[in-house]
């Protein structure tokens, strides 16, 4: 039959409600009459017979359609196709011994159709979408975008949107439990530019003002501890106008969270409380708390990231002091200038030879942006440590003192990285992690037990050569440290915050901080990150006048929900987890969003658009 | 001491955490030492002592200083204020008989203090926060709006928000139980202006381009249906740029709930579980179920609305035929037009006096905007019924004629309203409204049984006279009765929707219908609405694709959440569940939103704002 005849094929359903789900039956059903309804995932002919594996959320169950049973819904049966969707009256039956599956849950039974309804035809779909072998889905992610109805019937979708769903109950019930309240705050609020772009909102009402989405509810969440709410939580859409990397979306989900007179211990504990419900919940684990703790001066020099992935070892070691008066110009000039030379020790790899250590070297300089790669090795048959510079450069007393101030042992590899503070430390670890999946040594996702880690004691301010001041590392409102203020003038970036970041297998799935509550402190700092009176009045004078009556001291922490559910759901993109994502550019393919919208809708809200001419 | 020095007191909190909340305290605790947090509600000096009511979100403690028991407290304690931060350490002690508050939970203890730390200090506020009286919370709204950290302290507020989160939890964890799955559509998507207009926001990444913020998810939760989902709840945020009534706010909440394979009755059913919980939940009450049905006509020709509020009668009877011939040229160009009138008999009111009419008639002309109004009254000592217009020009057995069939009796009132439909039976449902409020009968807002209804059987169109064309009554996407498919070309206006709204006390809490899941038909809805193809297409190309790959049947509904709490506070306002709301030109007083933004934020989104001369 033709695809456009096929809709003669629908008929009125005349079943009544389904008595069932598709992942139901079981062998105790045996000779009940059901109603079942769903998709058809495969039909196959077979001896006169027809079988259809039948599929909803719930999984699939095999209908059979004989020409004794019913003639009607037999050859109504043998017109179906793939993703027509369908009403089956019949009778539970045991299958026979060896035609029982046991990889599905419904597969001791089946359903002896008696009458078939067609609820809907579909067209030969752009891509396979039957879960019968998930393999066969090798559709470019571009066409499942634009079809995303049709991606999200695959079982591993629906799996994630159903953890996605657990997650948000469990977490909302953990909440409750702990007397947390879920206030909703405003997603038209006011554009308050700090760190990211804002998306703007024109107003009607208001010609020439404008909304913005929230990047975060940070000040109204403060807000509510000056309301005396005590206790916050809200599960947010957040907005960030950022170019997008492989993971990150303009629209993200946040679990947010606040509590007044918190410590960094009752957060930290509280947050571990939820973590323990939620791998219990979600992933049927039992998770060792307290979390282990590193403070960020640790992260950056053992493993070269604010975000250490502890799940293997290969730590750093500063071997500046063996090379100090070796002579070599580059290094010399590095440690003169107060900059760090990193060994990264490799156990086993003494005897890795040129061409690999070649492809390693160009790795340093294409994509870390390395100026190039010095190394030790000591292959096993080798007495002494060797580098791949001479010793004219690098005499090999001060070799030897770097393969052993590195930790390293006669068979073991020792890559050097060299440059000024931060930058050096972030480089060696991005080595860290390549040297990690060249030896196999990071779990895919999903794999590998799960390691967490709090990550305290991080600098208040850091420096932004751009602008040429100092920048908030969180944001504006994070507490230094009391014992520190008193550097806050002469020396603002020795400061250290009152934050801390929540790291799982080395992604940062959260980040919060203790507060300012006062307003004399918030202004300091305003005018330390150079946001003159005038400005932070503008911008921020809600909250320093919230300060005015009675704010009390208060703390929190934001979790990225998206990429949490991702590591728990081991996928490997955030467009796994989230049922309408956004490409790299910010698009949603299926429905075409952003478009362009009619002269009339911009007249309305006062605004016009400027073309890339009159723009430039 | 001047407000500038009261910064002073602050000091720091060696106390450690609290170990109770300042509602938690009972005579079980006498002997016990602990450590409460909160504000001074107030303050009082007596007989050497000083008493401060300590609040928190859970309540009021009495604390008691004494200079005896700690000189420096009690020296800290004379000095707070209102809206004062403090720490208080002490003994929780019995109060003697007759100093005890059976009107406080924690009425029978008091907490000795032996120590004050002062967390932070409150200027003197712009209003009175204490809870103490509520009565003298007499500030205006804007100043409250303005400072609604303050108004956010009142106990009122914070259990409306206590409400909301116990509404969360119910809904969430009743839709689980029915395998519902919570899953977020995206905020950022494509304008398709209908109905109301759209929030739109520019893209950056491309330049003439518009995402719009959801006035539903509507399509996205009928994809997700098409996806297999099954079926979908949220409780999500929708935006519509309307001008504002006193009951609308700019964003919005709605529990936004489809479900595949439906049929109304799996609708009614599961929302009235829904309610039953709630109201079991939140306001310890069992309702019955199911609830009342009545079909959009027969809530309009007996209520004069589509939301009929039920819980008082009143009910308007149709009194054409009593004027037909009667030769009043008035009443007879409306009878022959297809008009009719209307008849609001009020029990009792036959004796109600020339002014207090007079006033009804300036009602009825200024604020429901009839031409006048016409009434027939027999006091308890007339013998006949009389009319308003004289017997020339209405003859008197047409006025006994029409008292009759509006069901009056001698002692009654009946007044008339005439008129084309459906405007005579919205004017006439305005007076009854007014009626009832005039005689006590509408409970206020919190008070008295609530009654839930159904309507059902709404026309799918309505004409648009603006755009001399039919308009969705609900929205496109509503599926038509098939046994009226058949009128739809030819009387478009005659046929029904499978579409239902719930109402509650004379609101309507939510509306939903099974909706169109066959492209044709989809298309052909389309068509009737004047969208031709190509808009069709460049609108909504992404679900009428959709509907060629297997579309289920399926049908939803969405509540107002903010109504609906609003209905279950028993407030007379959504800004008194809302936290942050706007007001009614959709302004936020407290952060000054919407604002003027920076020239270079318009500049990075391509667009520009059009001053008024411009714009003219």
């Amino acid at each position: 039959m033709a695809e456009a005849d096929r809709s003669a094929l629908i008929t009125t359903d005349t079943h009544g409600v389904r008595t069932h789900t598709c992942g139901e039956l079981r062998a105790e059903h045996k000779g009940e009459s059901v109603v079942l309804k769903g998709w058809v995932d495969t039909r196959r002919d077979l001896g006169g017979l027809v079988f259809i594996d039948l599929r909803d959320r719930y999984g699939l169950t095999q209908i059979v359609f004989s020409p004794q049973a019913n003639e009607d819904a037999y050859e109504t049966a043998q017109q179906l196709r793939s993703e027509d969707v369908i009403s089956v009256r019949g009778t539970v039956a045991a299958r026979k011994d060896q035609a029982v599956n046991p990889a599905m849950p419904t597969g001791t039974i089946e359903v002896q159709g008696d009458a078939c309804a067609v609820l809907n035809v579909s067209d030969t779909p752009p891509f396979v979408v039957s879960t019968q072998d998930e393999s066969r889905v090798d559709a470019n992610e571009d066409l499942r975008l634009k079809y995303r109805y049709l991606d999200l019937r695959r079982p591993a979708l629906q799996r994630n949107l159903e953890l996605r769903h657990r997650f948000y109950q469990t977490t909302r019930r953990f909440f409750d439990q702990h007397d947390f309240l879920e206030v909703e705050t405003p997603v038209l609020m006011k554009s308050t530019p700090e760190g990211a772009r804002d998306f703007l909102v024109p107003s009607r009402l208001h010609p020439g003002h404008f909304y913005a989405l929230p990047q975060s509810p940070q000040t109204y969440k403060q807000i509510l501890m000056v309301s005396g709410l005590d206790r916050y939580v809200q599960i947010v859409k957040c907005f960030r106008d950022e170019d997008l990397r492989a993971d990150r979306q303009p629209e993200f989900t946040q679990v947010d969270v606040e509590m007044t007179f918190a410590t960094e211990e009752q957060v930290y504990d509280l947050m571990e409380g939820l973590m323990a419900d939620l791998w219990a919940d979600l992933k049927d684990t039992e998770i060792d708390t307290p979390f282990p703790r590193m403070t960020y001066d640790e992260a950056m020099r053992t493993y070269g990231s604010d975000k250490p992935d502890v799940r293997f070892d290969l730590k750093l070691q500063d071997v500046s002091d063996a090379f100090d008066g070796c002579g070599f110009r580059v290094f010399q000039s590095i440690i003169d200038d107060d900059g760090r030379i990193m060994a990264l020790p490799v156990p086993g790899e003494g005897d890795r030879g040129r061409s690999a250590m070649d492809r390693l070297t160009d790795y340093v300089t294409d994509t870390i942006g390395a100026a190039g790669l010095i190394y030790i090795q000591q292959g096993e048959d080798d007495e002494v440590p060797s580098c791949n510079v001479s010793t004219n450069a690098i005499p090999q007393e001060h070799v030897e003192a770097a393969f052993e101030q590195a930790g390293a042992e006669p068979g073991d590899l020792v890559l050097l990285v060299a440059g000024p503070t931060p930058t050096v430390y972030e480089q060696a670890g991005q080595l860290r992690l390549h040297m990690a999946d060249d030896l196999g040594l990071r779990p895919e996702p999903g794999e590998g037990p799960d390691r967490f880690l709090w990550v305290t004691d991080f600098p208040l301010l850091e420096w932004d050569d751009e602008h040429e001041r100092y920048a908030p590392m969180h944001h504006p409102f994070t507490a230094p440290k009391d014992e520190h203020l008193d550097r806050l003038d002469d020396d603002p970036g020795a400061v250290e915050a009152r934050a801390y970041d929540l790291v799982l297998n080395g992604h940062e799935i959260g980040g919060g901080s203790i507060r300012i509550h006062n307003r004399e402190m918030q202004a300091r700092m305003f005018d330390v990150l150079g946001i003159d009176a005038e400005e932070a009045e503008q911008r921020f004078g809600f909250l320093l006048d919230a300060f005015r009556y009675g704010a009390p001291p208060h703390g929190g922490i934001a979790l990225g929900l998206d990429r949490l559910i991702m590591l728990i759901a081991g996928a490997s993109s955030l467009r796994e987890v989230i049922a309408f994502p956004k490409t790299q550019s910010a698009k949603e393919p299926m429905v075409n969003s952003p478009d362009t919208v009619d002269a009339e809708q911009l007249e309305t809200l006062h605004i016009d658009t400027v073309s890339d001419e009159e723009d430039a």
